[in-house]
């Protein structure tokens, strides 16, 4: 076994647009284990639009992520070195150990999965946050009935992906929004969505309304700017908003939203949600995610990036929308 | 009795601002009541700023004023004439009237009230639809627990009063917004509040600030752009915004909303809601708010135009907020 772990940290906070500026490689030896601890050899790390706002310290709903230490992340990964009780070398875990190679757990916030049927990385994925994230807001929040009109922006990506075959499921006609033909093939043709708009394309008012021919009653939103905006436009009476994600925004200025007076004239129910803030529910999506994983009922695609020193650009890509489908980095 | 009745009429659009050129007042002959229909003498109208966005023919969650009809509105008056079984002459009953004196119903919509109590005029304010829209935004949507801290918009108005009582009665710590030094210190010396911001007195955020040490818990919208963005600054995580109007919209485009991000980072819950799609917590609402006032625990003011004559300008008026508590107009 390796000696040396090699880590990323936070070195500076972004002034605008996040760059590779903001990280810093360095290695590590790996310290001994004390009673009590286990070492864990990280297989994958996820990339989430949540750091962007952990790299800033503005006001927001979670503690900034210091500088000079591991950047935060969702990891799976493999117990390597134990002493303690519960956990045996073997096994496969799910955890938040952040940007590095192995990471080092007392055993709080670390869940033992099961890759039989449902493959490691999907821990991170479909059956993880961004899954949970996506039950969430569509069940608890959008709560869609059959025949009702659900649209999803950032329609290929990992949370937005089981949004729009969840309301599938629930009866619903699923409308996407993603940047780009190819995505919005896929959408379509490989998650079965009813429709997808590419707002790439220029017309994104005018795709809107034909795919949404009967109104909007559920929106799934990840986005927000230019696409919060349209959207609202095509809203129902009585519709609902979960508002998951506004990446738009992140690098910028706050982007103003056009026609706050929707939120009146349709009665509309408008709900920002934190996932983490509801953990009551994840033992039942995790349940319901998995089973439709195993039984390949729930696709889903991953862009992995290569070894731990691609993790900045990938996440800088991803914020972009480069990625297609969940972006990982894989490290072994 | 008269054999006329004077009605306003609705004539024209506003092209921006309304104006008084949009009504016109006209006499008409009282028709014969056929059988099952009544004749009420009206006492007062209600002034509502609803009564706007049915001005105008865009989307709306209404459908619009027919033009050359009498404008819609919320009436108390007297049955003067009866040929219904239901209804007596010299019962007092509150309606839908419209702007004219007399009104002929065939006593759907119309219910008979008790003024021994409950002043006459108040059906149509605290123990009427204001009072309504008050209890339901707050009990329904804002929930305020003890201690919390709610904050209004247009806070002497008609609404607004009802809602900083009841929250005071809650346990909350009620804050006003109003417009003026004479409004805010009604709204704290006579209505109780804890506090009020004058929006005129140009330092809105400071102010509010000030007046909400711990954050709000709880907004009531019934104005929409500036205060709703500062308001919005003070939110605190899972907050709760109703949005009952957005007067500051009605006159002009759309006012943008600077930071709607801000639903996301503090968890808001927004709700756009219209009491009249509510009909089923009236029944509760009334006997609370009957009760309340005649117990004199719930304060009111009224701004009395005199003649139907004076009911266009004094709804601009109310529009522009020169009204000081509920806007009605006498007629008897």
């Amino acid at each position: 076994m390796a000696d040396i772990n090699r880590q990323i940290l936070l070195v500076s906070r972004p002034q605008g647009a996040a760059s590779t500026d903001n990280f810093s490689l360095v290695e590590a030896p790996l310290a001994p284990l004390a009673d009590g601890e286990l070492r864990v050899r990280n297989h994958y790390l996820s990339l989430d639009p949540y750091m962007r706002g952990r790299m800033s310290d503005a006001k927001s709903y979670a503690t900034p992520q210091p500088l000079n230490e591991v950047m935060i992340g969702g990891t799976v990964g493999e117990v390597v070195e134990s002493k303690h009780p519960k956990f045996a070398v073997g096994d496969k875990v799910v955890g938040v150990l952040g940007w590095q190679e192995f990471g080092v757990s007392d055993g709080r916030g670390l869940q033992k999965v099961d890759d039989t049927h449902v493959p490691l990385s999907a821990y991170l994925g479909p059956v993880g946050m961004p899954g949970v994230t996506a039950w969430y807001g569509l069940n608890r929040i959008i709560t869609p009935k059959a025949g009702e009109t659900v649209v999803v922006s950032a329609a290929s990506g990992a949370v937005g992906s089981v949004v729009g075959q969840l309301a599938k499921l629930a009866g619903a006609r699923a409308v996407g929004i993603a940047g780009g033909a190819e995505k919005c093939r896929y959408v379509v043709e490989t998650l079965g969505f009813d429709a997808c708009v590419d707002y790439k394309a220029g017309k994104l008012y005018d795709d809107l309304k034909a795919a949404t021919p009967d109104g909007v009653d559920g929106y799934f939103e990840n986005v927000g700017g230019e696409i919060l905006d349209v959207t609202l436009a095509r809203m129902n009476a009585f519709g609902r908003i979960a508002v998951c994600g506004m990446i738009a925004n992140y690098d910028s200025e706050p982007i103003p939203l056009k026609r706050p007076g929707t939120i009146l004239t349709q009665r509309l129910l408008v709900q920002g949600f934190i996932v983490t803030e509801h953990l009551d529910v994840w033992p039942e999506a995790l349940k319901q995610l998995g089973t439709l994983v195993a039984q390949k009922r729930l696709q889903y695609r991953e862009t992995v990036a290569q070894g731990l020193e691609s993790a900045p650009e990938a996440f800088l890509g991803m914020l972009k929308g480069r990625n297609f489908g969940k972006q990982l980095v894989k490290l072994i």
